[in-house]
């Protein structure tokens, strides 16, 4: 496979290598799954270059991404790459004093964004994976022109990965790329339902 | 996140659980990146699952993939999960008496589709990656049928995901779960180039 080549140079007063260089904001949405697969996919390359990762999951339930975050887990823990945090709204933030009550989520989720907002000021990971953090925003549990705001001026070499279906348009225009993932034959179609070792 | 819901349950003679346990036959296709990338997302849960494991890249070059590579070895020797079995055409197929000749990619090619033939044939892995294995049924080195016949005939519990642009449609006929990744945004179409830790 040969690699991609930029189809034109921007004249952006950047030298080849600090563009090289910038950090990635990607979002993956569309209707198919894939979006926090891919996420996670990328974030074994983050790995890989000895990278600190911070993953926040933006999902009610706990038990959501088990394989994903065991894996991650042992990759932590063999000290061969990069370090792993995995942060679980589900089961209320590691770093909240006390659990998430079961009826706030919203406060739960403003919660999670303001810990990513303070870490990035701090420059605490390499690479965050946001998962599912499409639904806060299109609830209005948190501000998008915030977020936007706050990813844009980001300062350092941080990556970010959003994950969830219908990325706000202003988060879609802030990004630098953005994968549609989209359904062409699910088996849940022909009634099959979701399996241990393909879906979780 | 509530889980999918069947739109309709099939007269098919399969119980719910038969139905559920079938093996999947995966296709990531589509022209933007994150096919590769979601396949080893969901290897990850294979991984959890205690599965054996067996990747087979179907690429020239041996640096594909070496943060994928590097993240399976370390889950495999952590002794945590599945076992994990990775296999490179771009350096001579491991089993191979001798290297694959530069100048004979398509013979490399059938080669490791003989030997993924037999693997399925007496139920070696639970789950299969065949990384860019479109490509060589597009350009005819491996007959689509053929594969389209062992796959939809292989025996026991064995998931397979293939991966690459252009899926020939037979394959996606035959597929149970086929995922299209449609770019919407690309850094590289501003000009930047890939980078390390985010496109390897």
């Amino acid at each position: 496979m040969p690699k991609g080549k930029p189809t034109d140079v921007p004249d952006d007063g950047l030298t080849t290598r600090q563009r090289r260089n910038r950090p990635v904001l990607a979002v993956h949405t569309g209707d198919m799954k894939g979006k926090s697969t891919a996420a996670f996919g990328m974030a074994l390359r983050a790995w890989n270059q000895g990278w600190s990762i911070g993953v926040f999951q933006f999902v009610k339930s706990a038990k959501w991404r088990v394989g994903e975050e065991a894996a991650f887990r042992a990759l932590d823990a063999s000290g061969a790459g990069g370090s792993v945090e995995w942060h679980k709204m589900g089961e209320g933030w590691s770093w909240a004093r006390k659990r998430g009550t079961e009826d706030d989520h919203a406060k739960d989720a403003r919660e999670g964004w303001a810990e990513i907002r303070r870490r990035l000021a701090e420059q605490r990971h390499d690479f965050y994976v946001l998962d599912e953090f499409t639904y806060p925003l299109r609830w209005g549990w948190i501000d998008t022109d915030e977020v936007v705001e706050a990813l844009s001026t980001r300062p350092g070499r941080q990556h970010v990965v959003i994950t969830g279906r219908q990325a706000p348009p202003a988060l879609v225009a802030a990004a630098d790329l953005v994968v549609d993932m989209t359904k062409v034959k699910h088996p849940m179609d022909s009634g099959q339902k979701g399996q241990r070792g393909i879906e979780w």
